[in-house]
């Protein structure tokens, strides 16, 4: 259990549309959510915490925007596929591409991206480091949480790498913010555990203008 | 679109599980949701207002038995499946089986079966009939609103009826009641939906102690 090491939470935050999808069909890697509809994202790019973990400082407030700050508070580490690092099929260039997320990456935490390839650490501005794991699951998020320290841990996606800490029984804490769209096809989150499933607790509701954010907590 | 007949709304009311589903695998005449975690149903039977659409007086009160009670309100008419009748696989023993619902069913509406074979209708005990419908969704839904007056229209479920009506663009609102639980395969809303996908607006969130109540308006 993920109490066992450290005291912080292993947290997932997660979009979702209404059919289940965190992401369309035909993902690459200059298209890292497929095809979707305009409105799955564009909630999230309207916010003033989204402006302010890009460094800038405009943008919606209210209670959609108090809980994508929230998901920053208290974080130590943050583990991400190498999908949503800005993979692709293939080994990366490796001295080349340092990923879809610029200069000064959102993240600003010792970030575990999961691979098959190795790579030397890649410090970029803002407190990301991109540590890259090829050892699994588990030593990843060993070695978050041990960057962590007290904080908690974010598994970060994309939903097939939430499936398998999931899946694993490794996930303390779930929020969902639910979009109202439908996509049709792609990555859908929750798919692949193993029965017996794990039991969840709604542990909050909040009901933003469009976007609803349910947290739940793994009870395992 | 619905407003063209009838000034009464088309409604859905499903409960979902995290994952997607509204009932799991091996559904069957004698197991209508399938294999599924006990508590995907149970907080239903447990509410007042369910105690009382059964001729009952007892159960818990709070915003989920206001929610599921208010499902009830306004209502003229309701259009099920086959399997939601009590179906199974080849035609039905036709006088020997009135469908799981009992005497006094709980629609308390004339109810409009679509079905593959004939059947005289079928009058229960608490203003329920069971009128069955041979003809497709579109004569289903016209008999239902032509018998609703200006009161609404349920789409009842499975939720395979459910996505045949979302997708001929003939449903006005839905409320989804998201239960805590994986259930991991069986039956899903929304799948089959083509595309251009309709769009929705949320409506109304409210929060019960376990399952949330999200609704939300079908703009088309």
């Amino acid at each position: 259990m993920a109490e066992a090491v450290g005291v912080g939470r292993v947290r997932v935050h997660m979009m979702i549309s209404l059919d289940g999808y965190t992401a369309g069909p035909n993902q690459g890697p200059d298209k890292p959510f497929g095809d979707i509809p305009e409105h799955f994202l564009d909630w999230v790019f309207r916010l003033k915490s989204f402006s302010e973990m890009h460094g800038l400082d405009s943008g919606e407030t209210g209670p959609t925007d108090d809980v994508i700050r929230e998901t920053a508070e208290n974080l130590g580490a943050t583990v991400i596929g190498r999908n949503m690092f800005g993979g692709g099929p293939g080994p990366w260039p490796l001295d080349a591409w340092n990923g879809w997320w610029g200069d000064n990456p959102p993240y600003h935490t010792p970030v575990f991206v999961l691979t098959h390839y190795t790579r030397e650490p890649l410090a970029m501005q803002g407190g990301t480091t991109f540590n890259f794991v090829t050892e699994g699951i588990d030593t990843a998020l060993a070695r978050a949480k041990e960057a962590a320290g007290d904080r908690d841990v974010r598994i970060g996606g994309g939903a097939n790498l939430v499936n398998q800490y999931i899946a694993a029984g490794l996930v303390d804490e779930i929020e969902l913010h639910i979009v109202p769209v439908l996509i049709g096809g792609g990555t859908r989150l929750f798919e692949g555990i193993p029965a017996p499933h794990p039991k969840l607790e709604l542990v909050r509701v909040v009901a933003g203008a469009e976007v609803t954010h349910l947290k739940y907590r793994f009870v395992q």
